[in-house]
């Protein structure tokens, strides 16, 4: 798979292109990154990539040229690229949505920079519009990096079964129950003595109840989408006669 | 204000740090940022940080004491650190707990990588856990940026005029009108014409209208937690109208 990035701060991203997982990913070929600057693209003699908005207003916009012509460029290379244009007002980022991107042969993501987008880039060079959150970020880099490290640990062959169990614990709508390493006491705090005893299927009971306790405690929306089992739902009766009780 | 990352890859944040508007924030001295590897804290001798779970399992956890030992040297520095856990499990960031965290006075941001923690730094080290949504990443190293670059924003003196006005544009529940800047016609894609007529007041009307439109058919969640004025209930009888006789 192939993800460009379109951006105005290409130097923002090598150091996350070259760590870890993603670093890996590239050495195996099972994907090639480029962060481009836009702003070679730009036709006009300084290199402007942005102006002032038509009807007046605060701030620079993105013009649709320097843009279209990155985008025509990559497209030149042969491949039919899906285009994603970062944005806040673009559909929630999910995990479903980067299993669908994962199935894509190249992303072109393009990065705004607190400055707006011209409308005609959304309208008629963006596949799609993404935001990672409801919150305000300098630009779209960030986001790119998101949805790319969230892309490429699902491509085939780059995360080891070590770090897919991890994936796996997540899609089925419950969180993590807790976890213990070493050592069994720490600072005054114990592991939980049921993990200390060997016997798995207490250990699998314990896990299980934990990780749907957690959710409804912290996440109740994710049940809507993953209802609780019938084993859930007796944990979910016996702990809401405790709280009466207690 | 002081941003500390607590990380394994303190690589991946100096292009982040050293670009746009973190990077002005920090020469106006608004905020001071490290990435710290908490490896250098590991009290043994091959400066492990990981280990496996009790219990069994698959994958690395990482251990209790060098965490507490980097935030410890933290704490030694004077300063009463608001400790922040990234992880999935975390509360889903907003801009309301952006708004929240920056007015801290020193922030350190713990970033796990694909291993979970031990349950004892969840529970003993962090003050909060911050999750910055429903996607799976190789760590929390992206969300420290993301967190770090919404916080940064929001402090004094740090954003001009016209990045502010876009901040509160999303502040009050609805996305951005449509924006268009030069030229007024690109590859047959015009500037509607009302943006191009002078008139004010009907600017200003249109850019309502359409930031409402654009929120009721892309985010209807909004609508939720910030409800139509009576002017924009107006707009949305007069959109279902139009959906009924077309």
């Amino acid at each position: 798979m192939k993800i460009d990035v379109l951006t105005l701060f290409p130097e923002m991203f090598p150091g996350v292109f070259h760590s870890s997982i993603l670093k890996k990913a590239q050495e195996n070929n099972a994907v090639h990154y480029r962060a481009i600057n836009f702003r070679s693209y730009a036709n006009n003699k300084h290199q402007s990539v942005d102006d002032t908005p038509y009807g007046g207003g605060a701030g620079m916009l993105l013009m649709p040229q320097p843009l279209f012509s990155a985008v025509e460029a990559i497209k030149e290379e042969g491949n039919d690229p899906h285009v994603v244009m970062m944005c806040p007002q673009g559909t929630p980022f999910t995990q479903k949505k980067a299993a669908n991107l994962a199935t894509k042969k190249h992303l072109v993501l393009i990065c705004g920079h607190y400055e707006g987008y011209d409308e005609r880039v959304r309208e008629h060079l963006a596949d799609e519009e993404i935001s990672i959150g409801d919150y305000i970020l300098t630009g779209g880099e960030l986001g790119a990096m998101v949805v790319l490290d969230a892309v490429t640990r699902l491509l085939p062959g780059v995360l080891g079964n070590a770090e897919s169990a991890v994936t796996e614990s997540f899609e089925n709508g419950r969180l993590e129950h807790p976890h213990y390493t070493r050592p069994a006491e720490f600072q005054g705090h114990h592991v939980p003595d049921v993990l200390l005893s060997g016997h798995h299927l207490n250990i699998n009971e314990w896990r299980k109840k934990e990780a749907f306790l957690r959710t409804v405690k912290r996440r109740p929306d994710l049940l809507e989408s993953y209802p609780p089992s019938p084993e859930e739902d007796r944990w979910l009766q016996e702990m809401k006669k405790n709280d009466k009780t207690s």
